[in-house]
């Protein structure tokens, strides 16, 4: 199973930004020795991509989304953003929010993103390597309720956030964290991003995000993963550490905080997320290639926005098309239409080059089987489509309104499944064992061959979660379900986190960065 | 989406065994124009497979296998069958099962396998189209216990068998039945092969399976087939009618009733598939190549047997690799090495030019998580690994234990989801939705145009289980899972059932067979 770290570590060293800006230094030298037990931390999809859209129909896509940015334009509703698209070479009308852009500067412009790039943790051996065959699993972000079996469904709270930031760390198959995995809405918002970004760099060394909500917020994400990681900004320049996503007001409009965050995060040359959020029926066209349509008219404007902003800036492709259930208005995920658009989305991201993320949704109400099996065609299509970056890969449920701690520990089961389906078929002379076969002849048991007795404990994936005992053992257990297994493994994983070392001065230095930010208010808000 | 319907229709019509006999006669005209509301009688996947195997590493898995056959080789449990092998050319020692292959034996014999035949149902309109890219789902077989909610685990029984037997009517999706969804040990051995297969012909118009138990249950089955059909020996003998399954004994061994169905089956041009269940830690190697290796072995003997019958008579390479828990020694199934099991299998069987037999497995003791993702690693698994005709589709769980009402309609529905995901993306210009993306522009909403509002009733698959309500509908309506709408949904399914349509002089046929060879004790048992 080794070959998964292995592989990943040549990934890493060979990514663009990496070579272009040499700046691998101490992160890269730590990923390419990685220690033991880390089998999930790198994970590297070397099977072909399935492919939903055949040539043709790629490029009419691609074509209709580039008319679409030329003939109908998109609403940019901040003005420092049409003055720099205006600077470009946009279709910028004075005394209007649409912009026009010609096909020549989206194609120009998208052509300076880097295919791939590590991001950067202040563990080095969490950095991530983005694009390319690489798949990074990014935890649940942004539910507004948070639920466990004994405490039902609740508002998003500060000691629910802790505990699945938590959680995160403690599984090498979550690879960062996404964003406040559920909001904590008892920290008041103008001082909540300061608590919550620190709590980040202090319960776990990973990767993490920050949201695109004003320029000062913006700003002190900046400064505490500055500190957390204990380097200059001139570093923090050359070493993207950051993330945040940008969602596009679907149709076809771009909010001021999230064309401010592009600016903050892209001149610093840190990663924007560029995630049109198209629901085919809603906020999009009926159809699927329609809402695909849109959603890349909106991501490539995004994305070339970034580049405006600063050439050659880290960005990904961000596909979140689904379907509602037109009897009811409700999103609908992890459904066939879904699956088609995360394929295609991977198609069109290819073509262009561009880190590609997706996500592991659903929209069951509970942990039953409606939960797994949409979560479980999601990431068959993620999979299968060549995603990169896997948002709400763990803990997301009710169509995102609520992080689960029992789907959380579902969702680590089914990322582990998928890792190791995606480890290469061992087929050297010995995994063939014809010597084994020729051992044990027509009629026998391979139980006590020495071939087997070498090999049993560690030849398969031994699951969290599947209940693998017969009826009658299992009907003696008190016939216990996924759901009930999940409730039990969150908490013992809890009770045995641990929080990773960091440097006293790191700690000290961000401890006061935010108590003097505290001090000063925060951001202000109108509540 | 009814590309599905006229793209089968042509495979049907090219398919191999179709143009080399010009038989395609009543079946092959309707099959053309098939009539409406079959949305899901016949699916076409055209999607690339994927290969977890490259080039090099399917050869070694190949020539191993080749090389157990000639060094190694098999027990062969029946005179008769020896004796056919050593005439066509096999290394068989008197006194002794055991039988060595020549690998060019072996080749030479397997090149006369069609790789496309056509599959006849008494109603031409649910004839099958095995092989090529036609993906066929059959129902679950063969489970010695039924479950449902309120009536629990039962051992099996004729009212169950033919409830299960109805559910397989009523849905389209459900290609054909597998055999005996569940054994009804309340019908005597002697005699139970005669009702259930009646039953088969009755309750159903679609395709069965009948068992190989020994040559009278093959030429009882074979009997009523033609009646059913109401043909000639001859047309039946020109028209594959009826599959059986032949499992190896693993390892190495195929046992007496097995040979002698092969020789039954194939001699009369019957369809057999060919499946070893090599479980990799058990009855095979405890590596998932090596399992692989044994399983390629026996699929190849028992497939290269069937030809030395008969040249040219219809037969599936099987697959069910799967390994065991290596704690409590119990089979798993839906796991990653169960599903690269299942594509290097298909790899195998397109190398031969052999269509491919798979199935949908789960080894959960509920309906749960559990269930829905074992089962959707399996489905993903034989879908982009090329299978073409699918057991155990609906109703399997408890590894085959038990045949479960209740999971019989979660996979209706999963396997619905697959065949949607499998319908070709419309990108014509309607579909891309320029003039409506222009219509509504910027800030708008797609609700109330009219291009949704011509689309929305059938623009999404509509699941029969997935709970999209909010959560509050939800909870009024007293929180119910995957498992409390699948219960309902049988029993109205049930319901709603109707017997298809038979000639009553065909009906009264089967009735005098049954009662004649009823009253001859049908096949004599020690019990």
């Amino acid at each position: 199973m080794s070959q998964i770290t292995t592989e990943t570590a040549t990934e890493i060293e060979s990514t663009g930004t990496e070579r272009r800006r040499r700046s691998g230094g101490r992160g890269g030298e730590r990923t390419r020795k990685p220690a033991g037990g880390d089998r999930y931390r790198r994970l590297v999809n070397r099977l072909a991509r399935t492919e939903v859209l055949d040539a043709e129909a790629l490029e009419h896509i691609h074509d209709a989304s580039l008319t679409v940015l030329e003939e109908v334009g998109m609403d940019i509703m901040l003005p420092e953003a049409r003055a720099r698209m205006k600077a470009a070479g946009a279709d910028v009308k004075e005394g209007s929010d649409r912009v026009r852009f010609d096909r020549g500067l989206i194609l120009d412009m998208i052509a300076s993103v880097p295919s791939q790039f590590t991001l950067h943790a202040r563990n080095p051996e969490r950095n991530l390597a983005i694009g390319g065959n690489n798949l990074v699993f990014a935890q649940i972000a942004s539910a507004p309720f948070v639920a466990d079996r004994e405490g039902g469904r609740r508002a998003g709270n500060q000691e629910d956030y802790r505990k699945l930031v938590k959680l995160a760390q403690c599984y090498d198959i979550v690879h960062c964290t996404g964003g406040y995995p559920v909001e904590p809405v008892d920290i008041h918002a103008s001082i909540r991003h300061l608590d919550c970004l620190a709590d980040l760099v202090l319960l776990t060394d990973k990767v993490f995000h920050c949201y695109s909500l004003g320029r000062q917020r913006n700003l002190d994400a900046l400064e505490i993963v500055r500190i957390g990681r204990g380097i200059s900004a001139e570093q923090l320049e050359a070493e993207p550490s950051l993330f945040t996503v940008i969602n596009s007001s679907s149709p076809l409009r771009l909010d001021g905080p999230m064309l401010q965050g592009i600016i903050e995060m892209s001149s610093r040359n840190q990663v924007v997320i560029m995630t049109p959020f198209t629901l085919a029926g809603a906020m999009a066209p009926v159809t699927v290639a329609g809402a695909l349509v849109q959603q890349n008219a909106e991501a490539l404007c995004g994305i070339a926005f970034s580049q405006m902003v600063r050439r050659g800036a880290p960005v990904m492709y961000g596909g979140f098309t689904s379907n509602v259930d037109m009897k009811t208005g409700a999103p609908a995920f992890g459904t066939p239409e879904y699956m088609k658009a995360v394929m295609a989305g991977g198609q069109l991201a290819r073509r262009y080059g561009i880190p590609y993320r997706t996500s592991n949704t659903n929209a069951a109400n509970t942990l039953d089987a409606q939960a797994a099996y949409e979560s479980m065609m999601s990431l068959w299509a993620l999979t299968q489509g060549g995603g990169n970056f896997v948002l709400h890969a763990a803990g997301w449920t009710e169509g995102g309104l609520t992080a689960s701690f029992e789907k959380f520990i579902l969702d680590v089961d089914m990322l582990q499944m998928v890792a190791e389906f995606l480890t290469p078929l061992d087929v050297s002379p010995d995994a063939l064992a014809l010597d084994a076969i020729r051992e044990v002849g027509p009629g026998g048991h391979y139980f006590g061959t020495g071939h087997t007795l070498a090999r049993y404990e560690s030849a398969f994936y031994a699951p969290i979660l599947s209940d693998w005992r017969n009826f009658e053992t299992w009907t003696e257990a008190g016939r216990p379900t996924t759901y009930d297994h999940a409730n039990r493994i969150f908490k013992e994983k809890l009770a045995s986190y641990e929080r990773p070392p960091i440097d006293p001065a790191i700690e000290e230095e961000l401890s006061t960065f935010v108590a003097r930010r505290k001090q000063e208010g925060g951001v202000p808000t109108d509540f």
